[in-house]
């Protein structure tokens, strides 16, 4: 394969859109997508699908169904996550709103006033916006928190709020910024995420501590818990890890084992197998957006017989099946995912960024590419995975680069011993850059090849870079401000051991993942004689906004991939 | 232009192979290619191409026509310029010959013996390998030497033997190492080239000093200098500026105003415009190769009658026409090349390395590219460049980066003045890089881009860093080790300065520019919130040895121009 070939490829596959369904503004369908070859709004009016927003976005607010705005911040200092606020309307009209020269954590609106989150470099705080455009800093909060609703009254949203790392909690403000942290019972993982008058829906874990999820009302005038129950028995019987639950449709995702299904009023309805990145109904319908790993995104409709149409379609690749298997690592299982191309044949061990997040059974970016170029995809959900429990999640805190990369060396080992490599390496973006060079270092003798993008080689550095809301990420992950951990765990500690090429890709303006300690961490490579290359990205940061930024961070990747393949050819 | 058309437009220019013919083997003519996708030595016997080494080749020695083989040097360490010795016959088998884990700066022999200088951190030397393979370092020499030719009982060479970093001396040493440092004049710049029994043949300007150089004899025995006559007097109206004979042929290469002309005896041969890469004769033809900057290299040959055929043809790309124009700077004039792809439009100040070289009227790597992806090309010969005699080419000597900056930004102000330009950056790669750094550092109003390959960032970390002959090479361009100039030189003092999009593409084992300067400068752009982009490449120098490898140099050049164009025109 060509250069110009895989560069073909790499366009094609980049420019197949993601789709999630946010929600609606009165009748008309509201989805994220990635159109246009960037992040945007876009909207359904009768069938036909209109970009919203003019140009990148970063993230949005949940869509309020009775306004006819909403909400959305864009990155104003090219990557950095300095975010401005604006709105936009079913017409595209946009208005910036505000900008605070923060980072914006999260959004909520009400259609008439805005709550944010900003972290600066020394604090996060709790803001509002009134209808009138007026500002208040309402309280400073623990920089690991998250606002979620707004409504006339109160203000909720949830993090670490008792400095407890294993737990979560949320909080219950009013307009004029008295607080109040809560919790359905000490030490449980809880999300509050929307409000409905006086009460407020929840997300726990207390009554099945670290296994699994349930949808729970807390009401504020009786300070009571009750569990939400539902008119069908479908959900009960599906037993649900994680789940997401909107109370003005009754429509629940609920997952398990990296994939979704969805139910209504309980009652489970026909969607495709693989992953539901979102739903809301409309008329008589249930709109929902879905894909997996093997096939794009689109968005459906279901009518009231369970019968299914695209309403918003995309391009199939042909790419083969998605095997899930469980790894035997430690005294643990580790969901893992398996994709083969060419078997025997170079695989790539992917891991994935977060620590909390997963490869589920959805379209993956960072994936897709490779598969398409001809390697084997293994994708171990590490401990520190979500979507296995707030228990298995947890494994990570005190001992990131630890179990977590005993788990990712045993996919390595399965890679191996199944017969799917001839050559394997590992790859990943973020916390999997990180685990990829902490990989290469530890483990070098496992490997033929590393790729990490946005990858941590220094904690230290990085947490002194960091402002206040990934300081705290990195105090969580830690288990406090370790620094003999932070230091122990780090890339840079185990350069002279690196026997393999490494390709490292970073964007120059990352505020998550710093490029200053990669930069030492490279010229560390170099003065130890090591093979390795680097691609620093223009005007980017750790978020991927558009189409050719995707491409920026991949065709390294790719090319350097092809490099090796025709060395081991020769 | 999506990504994918530009890379194929790039596989397709870069894959154009370079001819320059060396001379032959017996009745074979010999010739370095750039076929099969790297640099290599080539025969052609009975009208067919043979590629005759196997892996790509550093280097070769000039061939003799009475022996079967030819040595030539490869590099050894992933690029770092570290050599071993091999010959190769006309069949195409290759002989490791030695191996002295040094960079080999030259390469002679004579059907028996092989001569070479070769730079350790420490010292520059000479060495012989006899007959049998015994390898003797004859003598250390001055770290700017370079070995031409060697008999039965001489060895001969040039260099800068005196100390005087604007003269330039030849040498004479017998096989035990007795050496002698020779010049017809002191001050004058002479180059010994050719053996013939107790004959050199030197090209010096010490008849007409700075301005043009002409061919003499030294006799070895009376110690006399004799003027090379010609019975055909063509040769004598031409002036030409610089020029190369070889005595065996009576062929004279003789150049002027970027661009050079054959003479068979004095007598001015048929060849198209553009420049002669390399003559021979065999049997009763003239063969040359010959390319202009908008046509590649082809392989010809003249018979006596005049009557010129294409004996290794190459694809014609269509590129338009180049201008010679000259640019008044300071009170000197500035032989400068121009080629218009659309005017108006994002022009390139193309700065060759060096910075002794030039941009003439051939086919060029870095250049064409530019001008299929729809860039104007302006390029400079700055005072320093080679091709219009010793004067101007010592400007540079104790100034670099003073006048030859001030000459590129006349070819800047040309290019908006003249309206050909709507956009204008800088690109060059070695000094060429360097020119481009500085001249956004120190000149940043006028530029809107800069992209520097392999450059040079800090010159008193790459003195520190460079081998013993390029040290030298920094004495001479400094006028001696004048740190407090190189500090002032160094576009690392003027980062605070640099206001445009910067690409900064290096190898990351790169011997003569070393990287680990270019990273400094690069986290000092990071600390200054600049925009810029990094590529570090992976096992690969200085040198170029693969088409793949000059992809890797300049498709993250076209991409960044691509962003940028697509900035410019929203």
């Amino acid at each position: 394969m060509k250069y110009s070939e895989l560069v073909k490829m790499l366009e094609e596959v980049v420019g197949i859109p993601i789709f999630a369904v946010l929600g609606k503004l009165k009748d008309n369908l509201i989805f994220l997508a990635t159109t246009e070859g960037e992040v945007n709004i876009s909207a359904l009016t009768s069938g036909k699908v209109a970009k919203l927003t003019k140009s990148p976005i970063a993230s949005s607010a949940r869509p309020k169904s009775n306004s006819d705005f909403i909400p959305f911040v864009r990155d104003v200092e090219r990557g950095k996550e300095i975010h401005a606020i604006y709105t936009v309307n079913l017409k595209g009209e946009e208005f910036e709103v505000f900008s605070p020269n923060l980072r914006v954590t999260s959004l909520a609106y009400d259609g008439k006033r805005i709550a944010f989150t900003g972290s600066s470099q020394t604090e996060t705080s709790l803001y509002l916006i009134e209808g009138d455009g007026k500002v208040h800093k309402l309280f400073k909060i623990p920089p690991f928190s998250f606002v979620t609703d707004i409504n006339d009254k109160w203000i909720t949203g949830f993090g670490v709020l008792k400095g407890n790392p294993r737990s979560q909690e949320f909080f219950l403000a009013d307009l004029n910024g008295n607080i109040e942290i809560l919790t359905p019972k000490d030490g449980s993982f809880t999300y509050a995420y929307y409000l409905m008058g006086n009460k407020v829906y929840l997300i726990s874990d207390f009554e099945n501590p670290g296994e699994s999820f349930w949808i729970y009302i807390y009401n504020i005038e009786g300070k009571t818990y009750d569990k939400v129950q539902f008119p069908f028995k479908d959900i009960y019987g599906y037993n649900p890890v994680e789940l997401y639950y909107d109370p003005e449709d009754s429509l629940i995702i609920a997952k398990k084992d990296g994939e979704s299904k969805l139910f209504d009023n309980g009652k489970l309805v026909n969607t495709p197998r693989g992953t539901i990145s979102g739903a809301t109904k409309l008329g008589n319908y249930i709109f929902f957006s879905h894909s997996s790993l093997t096939s794009p995104y689109k968005v459906y409709r279901l009518n009231s017989e369970g019968k299914i149409e695209v309403v918003v379609n995309n391009k199939d690749l042909g790419i083969g099946e998605a095997e899930f298997i469980k790894l035997k690592s430690d005294n643990i299982e580790v969901p893992t995912w398996v994709i083969k191309s060419k078997t025997p044949g170079i695989t790539v061990i992917y891991v994935h960024g977060g620590p909390w997040g997963e490869v589920d059974n959805s379209w993956n970016l960072l994936i897709s590419p490779l598969i398409l170029a001809g390697y084997n995809i293994i994708a171990p959900n590490f401990r520190g995975s979500t979507g296995y429990g707030s228990k298995f999640m947890f494994m990570d805190i005190g001992d990131p680069g630890g179990g977590d990369l005993r788990d990712v060396i045993k996919a390595r080992d399965y890679a191996i011993e199944s017969g799917i490599a001839t050559k394997v390496g590992i790859m990943g973006y973020s916390y999997g850059g990180y685990m990829t060079l902490l990989a290469v270092g530890k483990e070098a003798e496992k490997w033929d090849f590393g790729i990490a993008g946005a990858s941590v080689a220094d904690w230290v550095e990085m947490y002194d870079l960091s402002d206040s809301m990934f300081k705290e990420f990195m105090r969580i992950l830690f288990n406090g401000k370790n620094k003999e951990l932070m230091k122990e765990r780090s890339p840079i500690t185990y350069v002279k051991n690196v026997k393999v090429p490494l390709c490292i890709i970073h964007s120059q303006n990352d505020s998550r993942t710093p490029l200053s300690p990669v930069m030492r961490y490279v010229q560390e490579l170099h003065k130890e004689g090591k093979s390795f290359e680097l691609h620093v990205i223009l005007n980017l940061g750790h978020a991927i906004y558009k189409i050719s930024d995707a491409i920026d961070i991949l065709l390294p990747a790719l090319i350097f991939l092809k490099k090796l393949e025709s060395q081991w050819t020769v």
